[in-house]
C-alpha cells in the first residue's frame, strides 16, 4: 500500500452530497463516480457518499429493493467503487443496498488503495426500512487503515450514543456516516438540524472525527434534508452544514495523530480516563 | 403530600442563573431564598439552581472548601433549602458543597414539600475539582416524585453520555443539572455552547425533559459561561439560552405524560426499544 505516509500526515476528507434517483443503480454510479474524481482531484483521500447512494431510499416493495440490491464487494457496485478506490489511490464509504445470503441489508461499503476493506451493516432502522431490511449483525467494526482507525455509521445509529461511543472505545479515530436524513418532528427548518447536533455532540463527547454525507432532493414525497457536516474531533464544524436542497462536496483536512491531545482537556481531565464505567451498568 | 395531583397536570421548572460569590455562603443562600421565592411566585414547582450555589467555586486551598462545605441533609445550606421547599410547597435542586465522613463532594441537593428527598454526587469532577472533592459514590438515583420521576446531574457529568443514558434508562423523565459551565477550548462565543449542544443531543436521544441552571461572573479569574437552558424530550430548547453574563430565572411548562408519546417516534421506532444491547458491550 502506497498510503503508509498518510497517518502522520494530514487527511483530506471530501463528503459527497448528491440526489440519488430510486431504481437507476447505472445512473447513480455514474454520478457517485464523477464526483468521487471531483474529489480526488482536489486532494481527498477519504471519501464519503450517503446512505443506500446507489439505489435510492424510498422502496415500494421487497422486489423493487431486490432487483436494486447487490452482494458486497461482489455486486456490481461495489466491484466498481473498489475499482475507482484501487484506481485513484484513495479510499471510499459508501452506503450501497446489500443482498446476503437472501437476506436485504441497508450497508456502508468501506475499500481503498488496495481494493475492498470491510462492510458495516446499519444497526439501527428507520421507519420504514424495518420492511425491507434485517438489522446488522456485524457489529461496530473498526478498520485500522494508514488514515487512521475508521468506523462507520449510517444515519438513525447516530440518534444512539452508544455507537460513537462503542467505536471510540474499540479505538475509532474517524467515523463515516453515510446517510439520509429526513426531517425529525417539531424540526424548525431555520434553525440546525438535530442531525447535526447529535453529530457534533458525539463527536465532543468521543473525541472523534465525524464525516456524515446526507443525500438532497424529494424522493416519493420523502423530503431529505442535506447539510452534510465534517466535525472535529472537538465537535465544532470543519466544514458545513452543506446546503438544504443543493448539492455540494464539503472538504476538510484533518491530523488525527492531534487527537491524543483534543482527547486530554486539561491535567486532570481526559475524557476516556474520566469515564465512571464502575458506575455505568 | 399535597402534590399528588402535580403528575397529570403540566409542570413549571423554573433555572435559577445568578452568581454566587466565593466564601460568602450566608450572602449566597439569602441570594438563593430571593430567587427561590421569586420563581414560586410566578408558579414554578420544580426550582434548579447552579452547581455549588451556597459555597463559590474557585477554592484556594482546602481549608477554604473546608469553612464553606456543610453536610446534607443537616448542615445550614441544606437545612434552609428544605425549609423553604416545605413552606412554599415546591421541590428543589441545588448544588452544595458537601462534606462527609470527612471528605468533600460536588454534591446536588434534592428537597420537596416534605423535605429532604435525595443527594447526588457529582460523578466527574472538573480540572482543579480533583484537588479538593472526591468522586461521586451515590451512583446516578433516580426520585419518583409527584412531578414525575427526577435525576440529577452535574456540569461535566454531561460531557458522558453514559450520564444522561444511564438515567433514562433508570427511568428518569427530568434531569435537574446544576452546573458552573466554563468556556470549552477552541468555542467560539458568539456561537451556541457546546454545553448547550450535548443538552439538546442527550434530551433528543433519550426523549429526557433536562433543566441547566447555571452560574454568571468570573471568579478568580475563571469565567462562566452563562446560558442556562431548558431543553424539551426532543431535544429543542423551552426556554434559554439564558444570557452570557447576567442573571435571570428561565421558566418553561412541560408535562411528563407526554413522554411515551415523545419517544415513539413513528410506527415503526421507539428511542429505548430500538436500542442494540446486543451489540454495544
Amino acid at each position: 500500500m502506497t498510503s503508509a505516509p498518510y497517518k502522520k500526515q494530514p487527511v483530506t476528507i471530501a463528503c459527497i452530497q448528491f440526489e440519488p434517483v430510486i431504481g437507476t443503480p447505472v445512473a447513480n454510479l455514474a454520478a457517485m463516480e464523477d464526483r468521487i474524481r471531483q474529489a480526488h482531484a482536489v486532494g481527498a483521500k477519504l471519501i464519503v457518499l450517503p446512505e443506500l447512494a446507489d439505489s435510492g431510499y424510498v422502496f415500494n416493495s421487497s422486489e423493487e429493493l431486490d432487483s436494486l440490491a447487490a452482494p458486497i464487494p461482489d455486486g456490481r457496485s461495489a466491484r466498481r467503487l473498489c475499482a475507482i478506490a484501487r484506481e485513484l489511490g484513495v479510499f471510499i464509504v459508501s452506503g450501497l443496498a446489500e443482498v446476503a445470503g437472501g437476506r436485504f441489508y441497508n450497508s456502508a461499503i468501506f475499500c481503498g488503495p488496495d481494493g475492498y476493506i470491510g462492510t458495516y451493516r446499519k444497526l439501527h432502522l428507520w421507519n420504514r426500512e424495518n420492511l425491507f431490511f434485517e438489522k446488522g449483525d456485524l457489529g461496530l467494526p473498526v478498520f485500522d487503515t494508514p488514515l487512521g482507525r475508521i468506523g462507520m455509521a449510517i444515519c438513525y445509529d447516530g440518534w444512539f450514543p452508544e455507537t460513537f461511543r462503542q467505536l471510540a472505545l474499540k479505538g475509532a479515530e474517524i467515523v463515516c456516516v453515510p446517510t439520509n436524513w429526513v426531517p425529525m418532528p417539531g424540526q424548525n427548518p431555520e434553525t440546525e438540524a438535530m442531525a447535526n447536533i447529535l453529530h457534533q455532540a458525539a463527536a465532543h463527547s468521543n473525541g472523534l472525527y465525524i464525516a456524515c454525507a446526507d443525500r438532497v432532493g424529494t424522493e416519493r414525497g420523502q423530503p431529505f434534508i442535506g447539510q452534510s457536516l465534517i466535525v472535529d474531533a472537538t465537535g465544532w464544524p470543519l466544514a458545513g452544514p452543506a446546503s438544504r436542497q443543493d448539492e455540494a462536496i464539503l472538504y476538510a483536512t484533518i491530523t488525527p495523530t492531534q487527537l491524543p491531545e483534543k482527547r486530554k482537556l486539561n491535567e486532570f481531565n481526559d475524557i476516556f480516563g474520566d469515564r465512571r464505567a464502575d458506575v455505568y451498568d
